[in-house]
């Protein structure tokens, strides 16, 4: 797909069709996930990739918000390293950001939906997917085609107008 | 672009050619910026965006790491509200990091680089972009043409091998 197309035909998706992702596909966005930018690229993240139906229904519990995973041909878990300070937990996250867009514009070329989850069950998330004492999973990336309509551009999106948010040269 | 090829094009520049940035390609960034996800739909965040060459070479200051700034042709400095707490604070950043991959997959699409700046004067920053006390200016991204050489996919990225920064299933 063009990449003006896959950014505009981006959204959250959160109910799934039963088609499954094919391991190239997968592949192919964890690649992407993987070239993202981080601080002085250290890279502090680790992703683990969940195709399991068991599961993934078990990491659908780790938050209120997380019941889309169950049903997702595919999640992936982010991990990083437990920040010792603010500075450092803030900057984890700022790249995890950079990490999770590149999930989503990469799924959206391959015409497969996102949808975020946070994680509030950190022991939970930690027996599922076991991952070490000093990390914690900071997001759930769930993916799947979408089960309502395909990924096409949207002309009108949910934000706030251009003219609002953007500043010329000065607020 | 291909979307694919965008993604292993994107590269951090620091070095830019002075050919400037077409207003209605700056435009298409801006409105990719706008449209990343955020928590809750939030959009958190202003982006000041800058194409004075005076005003660039102000803005090259706020921080040690920020002089690729000057010469940029064109500067989006993300703006963001102060968080009252570490929570608020760290999922700002996240979304700011969403809205970063968007500039820079944008940019690279249209064969634009991008590098980022943090800040660490705010009240300079403040005095040259005009924003309220209730804000902080969390980053700034510069774009332009790179001057040494155009985007091209990456065949080998300096980053964790894929083996290594995935887990399947389990850590």
């Amino acid at each position: 797909m063009e990449m003006w197309e896959a950014i505009r035909a981006r959204r959250n998706v959160r109910t799934y069709a039963e088609r499954p992702i094919a391991h190239k596909d997968l592949n192919r966005i964890l690649e992407a996930t993987r070239r993202s930018p981080s601080s002085s690229n250290r890279q502090r993240w680790d992703f683990v990739i969940c195709t399991d139906r068991a599961q993934l229904e078990d990491l659908s519990t780790v938050w209120r918000g997380a019941g889309h995973v169950a049903a997702s041909a595919a999640t992936i878990a982010l991990v990083a390293p437990n920040g010792d300070d603010a500075r450092t937990r803030e900057s984890v996250q700022y790249d995890l950001g950079q990490a999770t867009m590149s999930i989503m514009l990469a799924a959206a070329d391959l015409g497969i939906g996102s949808g975020h989850a946070a994680v509030s069950d950190q022991e939970l998330a930690r027996r599922i997917l076991g991952f070490p004492e000093d990390r914690f999973c900071a997001w759930l990336i769930a993916l799947g085609y979408p089960a309502d309509r395909p990924l096409t551009p949207i002309e009108r999106p949910n934000r706030r107008p251009l003219e609002d948010v953007v500043h010329r040269g000065q607020w």
